[in-house]
């Protein structure tokens, strides 16, 4: 495909959204299209799903339920938004894709890491990320910047143990693939981060020759 | 498991929804304790993923996303209503399951057969069903029975080609199973084939020792 499909990971509270944000900015910028784009959701349809899968009104969602949830919105979301926008030539950057399913469901809910990974292969449907922008925090930190229990989401109940898991995958995710730049954000400021991820990003992009 | 797992299949219009409640009613009277259920649905959040899966309004949903989203709502279904019931020792009867998903997202949607039945295979954690009562009727006359697409959900208003490729596939599935009952009703008034159905059920319950 012509397009540059971008992730981003990382545990809540790591100012991933926020440098997104600043990530699409300097991009539009640059003369480049970018869709932007989230998981879970992301169209009408994997935007009901999400509703679903994140209430906290609905903690007896059984894990595998969940994993299934994340993938069938995952599904509708590449057909419908992710695969479209990159036959366009679109750079697309996406908060949330396969990485997390494997970092939450695999590594912190206990469902079986190979199950995990074959689903995220069969609801991909073989779109995959040229380049996942991973900003590391550790855990007590990042629990802490979000805000108390009430305004919490199923995900970010979940608690001190289960949050550490997810930190734990994605930094084993991190040594194994080539495609994934990940970045401890806890001793950088805003800008700082945000012009290293820019200077990453530019340079895959010209290694890539897509997206021009 | 001591309880009783039976499946109601068939083509809409079959007479499946009458069928399976006389048969309840029949088990109700001879003293067994019955838990009615069906799919996709069964409990709160399952019917929430109905509602998406089935509704007219959503005919962007693609067939990956409609497969993966049927086994999510079965996989809550399974662990929150359908095993708890047969490890009480409940005969459990369930409109429409796995053979569905085979006949309509497999035969008739044109999925990867292996794909759905890997996946049924996930959802269903082996929860598989003792006796399948699969109503066969051939697609003209049980398509007509239904009213107008005014009144039809998504997979009902999926054209005469669909519902054929239906039909065809629970035809193949009956032949290769022998936990499947098949029955032509169409020449069959309503209290004959709810007496031949009985017949069956409570002679395969015999045989299984189970529910007694």
């Amino acid at each position: 495909m012509k397009g540059f499909f971008i992730t981003f990971e990382g545990t809540d509270g790591s100012g991933k959204s926020t440098q997104l944000r600043l990530l699409t900015q300097s991009l539009n910028s640059l003369g480049y299209s970018v869709t932007v784009t989230r998981e879970p959701g992301g169209c009408r349809l994997s935007e009901q799903m999400r509703d679903i899968v994140l209430s906290a009104q609905n903690s007896e969602l059984c894990p595998l339920s969940e994993l299934l949830l994340y993938q069938a919105a995952r599904a509708q979301h590449v057909t419908q938004v992710i695969r479209p926008a990159l036959e366009r030539g679109h750079i697309v950057i996406c908060d949330r894709y396969t990485h997390s399913t494997e970092a939450y469901q695999g590594c912190a809910r206990g469902l079986d890491e190979e199950l995990v990974r074959s689903l995220n292969a069969v609801a991909a449907q073989g779109v995959l990320p040229d380049l996942t922008v991973m900003l590391l925090v550790p855990p007590e930190l990042s629990f802490n910047r979000k805000g108390g229990a009430d305004e919490q989401d199923r995900m970010e109940q979940a608690g001190a143990d289960f949050h550490r898991a997810v930190y734990e995958g994605y930094c084993r995710m991190a040594q194994r693939d080539d495609s994934i730049f990940a970045l401890d954000t806890s001793g950088l400021k805003k800008q700082q981060t945000a012009s290293v991820i820019l200077k990453e990003v530019l340079q895959r992009l010209k290694d890539s020759g897509k997206a021009e």
